[in-house]
């Protein structure tokens, strides 16, 4: 997984102190992944294992549409769409990428560069996050918006509302929102 | 509003020191809303909710299409696009979401799902943050871009350019652009 | 360019101090830019044009789509699409924003908007940025899923994987994924 997270041992063990006078103690990545397509995946999941084998601790809060990421019925199929996004490698006009099966068509592209790129499938990343300790959550308000049932979700993914969230986040030393 | 922002006492009233040694504030929330959609206004005005209620110090920071958020001409009628969005829970093929009233339709789906969810619309979430003290900027700059004028914007909005909002992230604990 | 950054000296000689007792050292802003449309390119650019005249010290990382915008071919001609976009000012409904040449006028039509609020081009930015000092770096990872090679990127960009991002904004008073 080297094109993933090339291990840099001196930055994985360089340890944060409150104000030079506190314990050391890890570095700390909180991330919202709120998109559900194949490509708003992607990016969480990519940084996510990179930090979390460079030793940092992190936690992903899946909401909105991203709660299709941590969805077991849904997260083996996650599209790209060619509509809407022009900066797609190979441009479909909008009226081309309307028909039918052109969804499907952008999607088995995007699947085959990632493989080309050798980066594991969204179902291996989240392997990769349970393995390495990375916290999962499911956004409690959003499931409410989205029809998400606990039962819909992978294993090992805790459910907490967005005050969940900015308590972990208060703490972090990068969070983002994606 | 519990969906919202479950109150969690604890958390919101635990202060962070400058370096261990300086005076005890609150934890502070910078967000930039920069879609225009209604499933783009919603993420950042929960989490703005959610933060205000446990006592952190607030500020959003309307640029592009999230200046609707706080158009009062527009904000009413924030809509949901079925097209490009291959995560909709109800998947729409391109091409049918592409004709006449599919927008329309999918906009009122998502109403439904946000007051089956119990959450506040767009406008009782601007009276919820005006109410907590949080700070509604308009991003200058691209108010030139958008053609929007000081008197299209709701009250309680002040306008501010990027300077502002780095001003006011540089302190804040938890930064997200959405 | 004041109406991008309007110079506030007190806040760019603003430094900040390792818990009270190390030395001082410029605010810092990381920045993800991952969206390749002409839209999705101009926060970052703005941000960190603004960051960068107060004195900031200032990080670009462009991954996935936003690779467009340091890709010397594409980056002169990065588009609007209005399909699937609810909140374009001048709302076009999805059936006829897939007809072809819509998303030319899309375009056209930023890109006069743009002119008109006095905001540099794409290309002006990047030369600004350069010279400003900021950082500018392509996501290693995904110049291999896009299909982009070193001598596509304009001059002045390094290449570093997501370790190197998360490096630098580990360490970032502001750090944002758009």
């Amino acid at each position: 997984m080297s094109t993933v997270a090339p291990p840099e041992p001196e930055a994985g063990t360089e340890a944060r102190r409150h104000g030079g006078t506190g314990p050391a103690r890890p570095r700390r990545l909180a991330l919202v992944a709120s998109k559900g397509s194949l490509d708003g995946a992607y990016p969480p999941l990519i940084l996510a294992a990179t930090a979390a084998s460079l030793g940092w601790e992190v936690g992903i809060f899946f909401t909105f549409y991203g709660l299709d990421i941590v969805n077991k019925r849904k997260n083996r199929r996650l599209k790209v769409s060619p509509v809407g996004n022009p900066a797609m490698p190979v441009s479909v006009p909008n009226l081309i990428g309307a028909l039918p099966g052109m969804t499907a068509a952008a999607t088995a592209m995007m699947q085959g560069w990632m493989k080309r790129a050798k980066l594991p499938t969204v179902t291996e990343f989240l392997d990769i996050a349970r393995e390495s300790g990375t916290k999962l959550f499911a956004c409690s308000t959003t499931m409410g918006v989205m029809g998400v049932a606990e039962q819909d979700l992978v294993p090992g993914v805790d459910i907490a509302g967005a005050a969940g969230f900015l308590d972990f986040a208060a703490d972090a030393d990068v969070s983002l929102f994606i």
